[in-house]
């Protein structure tokens, strides 16, 4: 989490450090400064808050002069949001500035080390550290110092450098944390994400671990940590900008909420040749994929929840059973995994420090990996064995949502794939579902017209306190990522349960006006869940209903019925998700919070 | 769920079913009553709210003379909690009674059948349909009537019956549903569990499904659906009447607290012999369990919990992949079983409707079940291939304690056993592990001493809302089980993560002064989850942790500590989670709520 930006070349550096800050400020929004060297000194203006706030303190960089800096916005680790563990932080002589995505991990120690040689600290931040130590080792040749400085840091980290000593140069290195280069004609960029510098420039180094780069106004090189130069490819960014930019809606969730047909669309359409699926990126043989006799899919959050929907159906269209793991449990709990095993690993960003832990570790047992990823070239996407991609285009708004349904139809596509690969899916069965597929976008827009519906409903519910949402079999996939929306945006204490398991314990929870959610698109459970629905309400429950626009039944049992159009039960994912996405946004809005950057909360999560 | 207790003979029957209903208000208490036949009519007296709201009402039972009757206590499923939705429930010639565990699923059906013949009904509840369906079939002899009866009624049922036109008889009939009938020289009883009549009697009769008994004051006769007469063998109950008693604490749930270190103890012991373990009630030969390729855990509830607890032992220490499947989603979701597959179903009553419908589920498939129960003969007991007995006694508080942590104990034994027959657990680990178990109930004891130190904070925090349980790996496991107690008694909207989770999106709820409790007894984790403290701590969470004595460390990260016993990683759960029970108590109580008998919750959960 948190972002960086740097800049050196012809024009004022601190409204383009600005800039390209406000495009991060979805990945980390506590704090927020910027360093820019005037000719003479680094000058630093930093501020716990927003970067409106550090706009307003710095006259939008009127204040600070100068053509070189650095900036960075901040999601707290270690040491709470203020104005002294904001970022950019110096050495005690202001002549060393840094800033840092990561976590140092033996900061502790450096720490106590410096002190003891008389360094006082003003932060109780692991950047600190790193600037002290700059100064410690400074031995007058900046790239020299920081290979020094590197080789005694754990941990990971993205590092952006000033030295008022060396004014002419920007020094940046990654490790385990992403940062790109940016190239122009008027002046070169680091970033630790594409939106930052996208108005700017189109060409970028994608930097590996263990690289340093030094950043003049006139060119790049890149050094490997023995401080040789190493030859790279330039990257040709793709997006569109207006991609990065809200296009008329009030908030980008809004926006990417919109874009989900599309963003299915794109992920499926592509794949689907003459009536089969052909997924070119999968480089497994017909063999490989018959000998698979166990998936793990790994993931963290929003994309923990594809992978439990994906799990139902990978496991109904190919008989493999699957297990679905949080990335941070996986790679400590010794996984039982052999070479007939595949991990599936899901992330938007390819980023997630967890997820690609994860993923180091399977491949460290030899097992062959599968990245369902959104962000080409990122981490993941470059070190897994084959990658998926879902097509979603850059997705801006904290709380994901087209992100999740496009994996969610990555993951259809797989399942079916499998199934056509070792006959487990019949031909009588597959050109149905196919077809069903391919129109499933379209269901999507039609859902979309009638959000007012739910719009009405949010408007009821501002001072809702605790609610929980309720599905049996893949409706509980869909319960547990309605829930996290909520939470995440609206700091509703939400809960999904199995509808099952509601009655062992949970339900002493329900009392008068308690919002319960029950999602009921399973035709062949629509009995099962109307009974804990009729429980809940017997005790007072409020009952909102999700269901297939056939099952005009659920009337006699719900307060306030959503209906969807009806699909196959597998693809349900695609169609319940949707309102539920615009509950929690309407919530959040009436409740009068800032839907796109929520409080606590990342876009990406590169720390453990 | 729910209770219900019945007797005919020579005493005054309402005295005897109140005492009954008392013993089972554990089981359901949102309202009950009971029916007497007084020589002329059957005279009812029913009531929303507790055994004493109906003690009070008919003056202990001294309004209702005569000695034959039928009692109940109701948890509500169909139709709210109300006088009139109480049971007994009555024909509208008042001349047939009826209590009634369980769900008629056809009702609706049943009940329009006879609306259109002029019926009336008086309440919402599926049992009234059973009493006019009596009257309706009724040809003079109530057992052929009985009969017709249960030929129309789909779904499960524990009834009894009494019918002013045969007053000196009591008729009682099971399916899906526990029912005893218990015999005496003094009388004869049904009951829908052990400890309603235990004070009168030891010799039962343990109901199969489909029998319908017929008790007068002399004897008791059982006939099958084709009303030929059963023969039965008399079980004899070998529980000490005072297991049944709370023994000089204020509530059963802290009476049975303490009797964990016990529990835990009968259930490990036994089986250990020579150095080895030995566990004589599983038949598979050594070849069986050396082909077992994957095991599903299957349970609900707190038994769910120590499922997930098992899945880390049992793999660990045998290599087998194991999953754990909540038994309301396992039998509807098509899970993939073979002939080298071990289903492990867990349930402290052994009569949980949904594990015992998903134990039959995986018996279709051909697959071997090993039951982890506490009840001996009851259905998922007799039901199972295997069954390996905890040995907790019998346990009355409707949140589980020592039912749980002698399941964990079962586990731990289980995934010992399946390592040393498979050979992947090596015997220089064996040997340490095997002394560890042993002395486990020992260190449970040593932890109940500081209780008091639990009861301190409790009370500083009864006023909380949103309380976060976090633990990696196996502390994980014993976060969902405390985050369950302490929803379960003290109805604080509490939910347990995965601690590197919290950060994908429920962080967003932490604000100042939030409690979040911290499970860290895994000591190579330790800095792991630490760090995720820390972040909410930053945030403003007030922070406990419950963790190894020699981690004093923590208390730089947590305001409070509650250090507990060391033992093996594997083990944990059984130190750990006792702190946390006792913590939903001491709130429990601090807010003044019956600890016993929380909020629409029942015993054991026998509707789907």
């Amino acid at each position: 989490m948190c972002g960086i930006v740097g800049y050196i070349g012809n024009q004022e550096a601190a409204p383009i450090l600005l800039e390209g800050l406000s495009k991060l400020e979805y990945r980390g929004y506590d704090s927020a400064g910027i360093s820019v060297f005037d000719g003479e000194k680094i000058n630093v203006i930093k501020t716990k808050g927003k970067i409106k706030n550090l706009r307003s303190l710095c006259h939008d960089g009127a204040d600070l002069k100068g053509t070189v800096g650095i900036g960075h916005t901040r999601w707290a680790t270690h040491g709470a949001p203020s104005d002294v563990n904001s970022h950019p932080h110096l050495n005690a002589g202001e002549t060393i500035s840094v800033v840092h995505n990561g976590i140092i991990e033996n900061y502790l120690i450096l720490k106590k080390k410096l002190e003891n040689k008389g360094y006082v600290f003003q932060s109780e931040t692991d950047t600190e550290v790193v600037a002290q130590m700059m100064d410690y080792y400074f031995d007058g040749d900046i790239l020299s110092t920081v290979a020094k400085v590197l080789a005694r840091l754990e941990g990971s980290y993205a590092l952006g450098i000033l030295c008022a000593d060396n004014p002419d140069e920007i020094i940046a290195v990654k490790k385990d944390s992403p940062l790109i280069v940016g190239l122009s004609d008027d002046g070169n960029f680091i970033a630790s994400d594409i939106p930052a510098i996208l108005k700017y420039t189109r060409k970028v180094y994608i930097l590996e671990d263990g690289e340093i780069v030094r950043l003049t106004k006139d060119g790049v090189t890149i050094y490997n940590m023995d401080l040789e130069p190493v030859h790279k490819e330039v990257t040709e960014i793709m997006w569109d900008v207006s991609a990065a930019e809200k296009g008329g809606y009030e908030h980008f969730m809004m926006k990417e909420i919109h874009e989900q047909p599309k963003a299915v669309r794109d992920t499926i359409h592509p794949r689907v040749k003459d009536g089969k699926i052909v997924i070119d990126e999968l480089h497994m043989s017909e063999e490989q994929l018959k000998e698979i006799h166990r998936i793990y899919i790994v993931a963290c959050g929003s994309a923990y929840h594809a992978g439990v929907s994906g799990k139902y159906v990978i496991e109904q269209l190919s008989r493999i059973p699957v297990e679905v793991d949080l990335a941070s449990e996986f790679r400590y709990r010794n996984p039982i995994l052999d070479e007939h095993c595949l991990v599936i690993i899901i992330s938007q960003s390819g980023e997630t420090a967890d997820t690609l832990a994860a993923m180091r570790e399977a491949k460290k047992h030899g097992v062959r990996t599968l990245a369902v990823v959104n962000v080409v070239g990122s981490s993941i996407a470059r070190e897994a064995d084959d990658v998926l991609y879902t097509w979603a285009g850059p997705e801006i708004a904290v709380a994901t949502t087209k992100g999740y349904t496009s994996q969610l139809a990555a993951l259809y596509l797989l399942g079916m794939y499998l199934g056509q690969t070792r006959r487990t899916l019949s031909q009588e069965d597959y050109e149905p579902m196919l077809n069903e597929l391919e129109i499933l976008p379209d269901k999507m827009e039609k859902l979309l017209e009638s959000k007012e519906d739910i719009q009405y409903l949010a408007n009821r519910y501002i001072g809702l306190k605790n609610v929980f949402f309720l599905g049996r079999g893949i409706d509980y996939a869909t319960a547990l990522e309605a829930s996290l929306k909520l939470k995440e945006i609206s700091y509703v204490h939400s809960e999904a349960y199995a509808a099952g398991e509601l009655k062992h314990g949970p339900i002493a929870l329900i009392e008068k006006g308690t919002l319960v959610v029950g999602i009921v698109t399973q035709e062949a459970l629509y009995g099962k869940i109307v009974s804990n629905l009729v429980e809940v309400k017997s005790r007072g429950a409020f009952v909102l209903a999700v269901t297939n626009e056939d099952n005009t039944a659920i009337e006699k049992t719900a307060d306030f019925v959503f209906y969807v159009p009806k699909t196959l039960p597998l693809f349900t994912g695609l169609m319940a998700t949707v309102p539920l996405q615009l509950f929690a946004y309407y919530v959040a809005v009436a409740k009068g919070y800032d839907v796109d950057q929520p409080r606590n909360l990342a876009k990406s999560v590169t720390v453990e």
